[in-house]
């Protein structure tokens, strides 16, 4: 084995962005990193030619405030401080911000400059519905900060997300603003010829870099992001190794090493790559004993693709469906699924999507009649509060999900007033500064127990680890 | 995503061979698949369209007899029966057989009849050193059986193990009466665009079908396969998802759902696969929760391409050093093991030539004197009793390690006198029939104690597990 590491020769270099401090441990240990653990191997990993260091954003502010007694913006600050000459790179839900609503402009604005002014150079941004007005007051906030913007397709597959789809979406995404374009496969559905189809027709739709971004859960990942490097993807997205493959991303070594034999080799230090592995070995270890690393999140789950839906869904409509007694319901639910899919305009089964399609799927085959009971998000959904589904909804479903209700044409945020003022005033001084509040906005309750820890003089680590789970769907009926 | 399998117009479809029922459970739980376990599920498997079921010889005839008190004869025989239509595939060390040393010509010749005999029809031979004249016995006996003789490349890189060494060993493997020719990578370190090369070439040099074996764990095997299918390999070696992956192969279905978007559609039935994974799946979880499955076996270690030496080796050196008390020599140890290696001819470090290879390079760097220590095995090896290293040795070298003593030139198995007859009179009445013969040939304490439990009888599956592992290196001084 000859390792060529990115000669003078090379044209185009495949770009590599680190996940581990992000996508990595939230996908394999529930995002448990502590901020203790990631500043020792920080300036190892600055030293690396990675493209980005993917460290904030996703569920770690969540999980900062909730598990770990830690703020989430000390934790940006001190990353920022290590990581001298690598980009650091954030994932917003769009409007969502870090949290599962739609939040007013003033907070997003507000959000993304904060994120920008203690540290982050890139913010990724994308919407689970594809719906670019939920981008709009992001990008524009991105813009004017001076980060980069990247705009990131949720990527699904349906008779509606054909690739003329996602080349007209990119288009969409340049013409506002966006600085990179990242294909988001969250549920690793996106297969190898299928990735080089795409990529091929994006790089000649659009002049703005290219990135993938997929996980390793069905097993296809690695293959994907091969064929995007032949089509000529221009960046990808790899975990260390310790942190990498199951439900996280393929291991940066082995495609580092894979793609150093190739037309397009990458300028990475793989001796500092083995170094970073050996640290993150021992966390891992620690982890795996703890149990907060659930050993199944190591297994590759291919029915993914062969069920065509997400694997995370499968295992929540078996504990659904045991909780009601209905095990033996589990292969019409499965059936049941792509056609209410289908009935709300084929939305990608991401969160909260996923969840939403899966439950009323669930009510739909036990209460043996279609939409007798829809929970309260499916209805906000089909009213437009979440954005434009990818395709229209029947007036049929419209009637039987909200009857003579009407349908907002509008961008969301539109009917939301300014938030900052109100929530400000509300936590008052136990908010020190206008992060605090941003916290207290996306997550009222463990932030303010979080600001009052910080006031009694409880350390930070010392949060106990309570187990909670954030809850999506509120079944009212 | 849309599943093509396999139409009237796929030219030349990519055949799967499934391991799970032999490499699959012996990577990841140690071998320790039940026959029982193994035949509910047989008549789907068989009726799935795979090339072959690897369903017997390596460690699984050992793990039959020491610890799961089962006759790996009879196992075979049960497969046989409920598997009409596939073909049963083993995989045998050549002149080793499924032991751990030469056996005489006698034996070699016996084994591959009885084997055919009780149902096998490929028999997949391989040399650890790759000299071909410790497969001649096994090619015989199985063309003389009507089997198909699939010869196996030992993969490894070094300064001779060029794409020029193994078109010659092809042709030479084609020449003595190959069926087919295997490229078996047991370290996972053939890298995709390598596996290009080399399909290329070999598929340019022989007529013969080529197949490719190889283990994801350093996390490049699926794309190694999706490379030589794209250069036009015959077969791979996948298992079903439950036992894929980690130190196994890529999952079969992941392989078969990405290929089917390719020119070589698979020609398998996905919704067999889908239940073929569920029925595994509360298998692997009884090995996970009994602590069989060890969970860091589906850890993704890609030093092993990174160090060029394998993962198994690395984490026995550590163990041997911490036993010794000197862990501060295992960046030294590490970069004695490629010297000792060009000493010793660059054998490929497979076992036993690995555990051989680093026991000799930890006794180089303890004893502050190379080869001032020699194991016995190493000794012999020098004298040419494991077969022709791949390179020859210097004289220097040899000197240190043997002195004045004579290599041998010959086939090493022309040593060795017929055992048979002398090996059937000690077991005496204990051994029933020719195949319990063999197995007391290859296994003498645990076959013969499995025959006592027999004859006193002690019913299947009442065997203690007792932990006992197989040591290679006897360290004589
Ligand atoms: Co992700
Ligand atoms: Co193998």
């Amino acid at each position: 084995l000859v390792i060529f590491l990115g000669s003078d020769k090379t044209v185009n270099p495949i770009k590599i962005t680190e996940t581990s401090l992000r996508d990595g441990h939230q996908s394999l240990i529930a995002t448990r990193l502590r901020t203790e653990e990631i500043l020792p191997i920080l300036e190892k990993m600055d030293r690396v030619g990675y493209h980005a260091l993917e460290v904030w954003g996703g569920a770690t502010f969540d999980a900062c405030l909730r598990f770990l007694n830690e703020d989430p913006w000390e934790r940006l600050r001190k990353i920022r401080r290590k990581v001298k000459n690598t980009k650091l790179q954030m994932l917003l839900r769009g409007q969502n911000l870090l949290g599962y609503k739609h939040y007013a402009d003033d907070v997003v604005d507000t959000f993304i400059k904060k994120s920008v002014e203690n540290g982050i150079d890139i913010i990724r941004v994308f919407d689970a519905l594809n719906d670019t007005r939920n981008l709009e007051t992001s990008i524009k906030a991105i813009k004017e900060s001076g980060a980069h913007c990247q705009c990131a397709i949720s990527y699904t597959t349906s008779k509606v997300h054909t690739i003329e789809y996602y080349v007209k979406l990119s288009k969409k995404m340049e013409e506002l603003g966006a600085d990179s374009i990242c294909i988001k496969d969250m549920a690793g559905i996106l297969t190898p010829y299928s990735a080089y189809k795409l990529v091929k027709r994006l790089k000649e739709a659009v002049s703005v870099p290219i990135e993938l971004h997929t996980h390793s859960t069905s097993g296809i990942a690695s293959m994907t992001y091969l064929k995007a490097v032949e089509a000529g993807v221009d960046i990808i997205d790899t975990a260390i190794s310790p942190f990498a493959e199951g439900t996280s991303q393929p291991a940066t070594e082995s495609m580092v090493v894979t793609l150093s034999e190739g037309e397009r080799a990458p300028e990475l230090n793989i001796s500092l790559l083995n170094e970073i592995s050996d640290y993150f070995k021992p966390i891992k270890e620690k982890y795996r004993e703890s149990g907060i690393l659930n050993p199944k999140v190591m297994d590759v789950e291919p029915n993914t693709l062969t069920y065509q839906v997400p694997g995370g869904m499968l295992s929540n409509l078996l504990s659904q469906l045991k909780g009601q007694g209905a095990l033996d319901k589990y292969e019409e639910v499965l059936s049941e699924i792509p056609r209410v899919r289908e009935d709300l305009g084929f939305p990608p089964l991401v969160t909260p999507l996923s969840q939403m399609v899966g439950t009323q799927a669930v009510f739909n085959v036990l209460t043996g009649e279609r939409y007798r009971i829809v929970p309260k998000e499916i209805k906000e959904y089909v009213k437009g509060l979440y954005g434009m589904p990818p395709a229209p909804i029947s007036d049929d479903i419209k009637q039987k999900i909200i009857g003579d209700e009407k349908v907002i044409t509008q961008r969301p945020a539109d009917l939301l007033e300014p938030e900052i003022g109100k929530h400000s005033k509300e936590i008052g001084d136990l908010a020190t500064s206008m992060e605090d509040v941003l916290s207290y906005i996306l997550f009222p309750q463990v932030a303010k127990k979080f600001f009052e820890n910080r006031l009694n003089g409880k350390a930070e680590n010392e949060n106990e680890d309570s187990g909670e789970t954030v809850h999506y769907i509120t079944v009212t009926m």
